[in-house]
């Protein structure tokens, strides 16, 4: 190999997916190794709408590993970057040595440049950072040539990223190992297994960040009694619950359990002292809204679900999404004209009945919806193979584009 | 006796107090008796602030029993106001019977006029029934010559009365009997036990009625398993700590089972499905104020509980309730003016430093708390004297100034 060809690093570009929990994981119970008290499931967002976009380069050039993101150089030495760094070069000398020389041992030596961007909005208080370490952890593996499971690594990095690392819906098995061997994801079904199935994310207006999900869940281990019942006594039986709904896609048996779920999941942040809130006066609103709704039909026809901020996440039925997002237009009439309000896949307009308005009966809160994401469910990371997709140059730096 | 006299009402005025649950009461194991799934710990209110004044008269020429509550007449048919005359009567006709004629038998056969009305707006959203059942059992009973325990009858009319027939601290211990027999209030310390001990009800200014506490516990009974837990494990634990803290007169253990119980209950009002929401965004930032209060001094000098309903109230020693009041109008900036903001007990102004101003660094909520009620812990019913104050007139009905 010509010596400039050893010089050219070694460029692979991976997306990954944004995953929406509806059995909630919240408290570890090894804060290191980043393992639960409880299993979780989630869906996994479609990658058209919300992803993250992670190009990781390897090059003999190198002096030091460096990390971007969203355009800012961050610092590498944050000890979750670190675990996967150190994991996935790991795991890439076990497969040298066990193999041979089929892989390029050069590359082991040589440092890492890291480039990632979300084509989301930070605003939107989506979990990017799941999408964020599945994304690095795929793409790392991609360039140190590492194949198999990776949760496990993706876990290390933000609990909930190992749940990323695959499309449709999937489940984190908490595991029982305290290495966190068997504390990994696996997926329940695809994400062409129930078809009909659509999300909305509705942004809420927030007028603050809240408190982090690393110290709020800390402190729910350490002060809330009802998170350590709900993590023993009643997760486990809502994991078979859930997986057998979305295997039926039995939509309301689905809808039902994944708010009861995530309400739980609030009441133990309230039950954790001092409370942290998460939920805010939209959130309350979207929440009576959906009851309303589905009241109004006399059946569950449209579920919300909260992670640790304000924005819902709602899901419904393909034949549903119409008039329910003209619903949430009417209650929460938005700042902007409606074509901006709804991004995503797109929704047709609908007028609605007085009767329904009537039935709901909720008052309108002007401009506190932002805007509404319209998706579904999705598949897990993808290698982008077009080259000029790459967020480093062959120079190992950002584009300048980025 | 002559005629005109045997005509002449019998008449008794008493008041009773409002009381503030530290240990809360959530749900019921028997609607109709009112038995609860947990002993819970109560405050009573000092009814120079907060009192219901109750009159009843009885006569031989009144033709029905009758109910007027703050000037209006209301339905006697009610079942809880039934139970309380149904079991007030029974316990007069046992007496009569057991002792003779010590009293005067007729009186029993006579059909009761009640007249009822609260020294505070319903607007403030405080348990009024409780004083209301408490006053109206209390009356009864003197009227009726029945003297004794009568807790459990006022039970029967809203749970938490019961705890309203004592003054200063008062446990409600839940029994054991299905017949209810065991369910009754105790008063754990008088009033005089804890004189530095103050008081403040923060009345937020509410955009809507909130769901009523008899359905709301029905569906958490129903629906929430963190309150069945809540109730079985927590509470019995609980109870005893408060116990204790009253007891000692310990301020910060106090304060802060107040601040974790009263985090609890509307937790398990989170996991009730659908979720019942009685904290809004103006009791959310009272948290918050409290908390961020407490930690500038690295100490417990204030705490919160809140009822089904968005008013906090306030627990604090005497020596912090200036700079308290002082930070909540700050915060808070009222509508009205700083002399009608805060009614009840005097309190002084004080100047805050900017210091603490910064230190809790939230943002103010212009209008949040309409005013402020400054008092203290209380006695419990009493007999008024002055026959001036009767609520109802010589001919049985409620007097113009009613």
């Amino acid at each position: 190999m010509p010596e400039d060809n050893m010089d050219k690093p070694n460029i692979v570009t991976c997306t990954a997916p944004v995953n929406i929990a509806v059995i909630k994981y919240w408290g570890k119970r090894n804060e290191e190794l980043i393992l639960p008290i409880n299993s979780s499931l989630s869906v996994t967002l479609h990658q058209d709408q919300l992803k993250t976009t992670t190009t990781v380069a390897t090059s003999r050039s190198f002096q030091e590993d460096k990390i971007w993101l969203n355009g800012k150089e961050e610092d590498i030495t944050h000890p979750r970057l670190q675990s996967c760094l150190r994991e996935i070069r790991r795991l890439a000398r076990k497969r040298r040595n066990d193999r041979g020389t089929a892989v390029d041992s050069t590359c082991l030596s040589h440092k890492v440049h890291i480039c990632s961007v979300n084509n989301f909005p930070t605003a939107a208080g989506l979990a990017s950072s799941a999408a964020g370490f599945a994304c690095l952890v795929y793409s790392l593996a991609r360039v140190f040539g590492v194949e198999g499971e990776l949760s496990g690594i993706a876990r290390q990095g933000s609990g909930s990223a190992c749940r990323s690392m695959y499309g449709g819906f999937v489940q984190w098995i908490m595991g029982q190992q305290d290495d966190g061997k068997d504390s990994l994801a696996q997926q329940v079904e695809p994400e062409t297994h129930w078809p009909e199935l659509r999300i909305l994310v509705l942004v809420a207006s927030a007028e603050r960040k809240p408190i982090g999900s690393t110290s709020g869940m800390q402190t729910s281990v350490q002060t809330s009694c009802l998170l350590k019942y709900r993590a023993e006594s009643v997760v486990p039986g809502r994991m078979v619950e859930m997986t057998e709904a979305v295997r039926r896609k039995d939509f309301p048996a689905f809808a039902e359990l994944a708010m009861k779920d995530s309400n739980q999941f609030h009441a133990t942040c309230l039950d954790t002292y001092p409370p942290i809130f998460y939920l805010n006066s939209v959130s309350h609103q979207v929440i009576n809204l959906v009851h309303c709704y589905n009241r109004h039909y006399g059946e569950t026809r449209v579920a919300y679900t909260f992670d640790a901020g304000p924005n819902a996440v709602i899901f419904t039925l393909q034949q549903h999404v119409t008039e329910f997002v003209q619903v949430v237009q009417h209650f929460f009439p938005p700042e902007i004209n409606g074509g901006q309000f709804i991004k995503g896949l797109q929704v047709n307009h609908a007028d609605l009945s007085e009767e329904l308005k009537q039935n709901i009966g909720l008052e309108q809160m002007p401009k506190g919806i932002s805007y509404i994401i319209s998706t579904t469910a999705g598949p897990g990371p993808c290698v982008v193979e077009d080259p000029t997709q790459h967020l480093l140059g062959s120079d190992g730096l950002p584009k300048k584009t980025v």
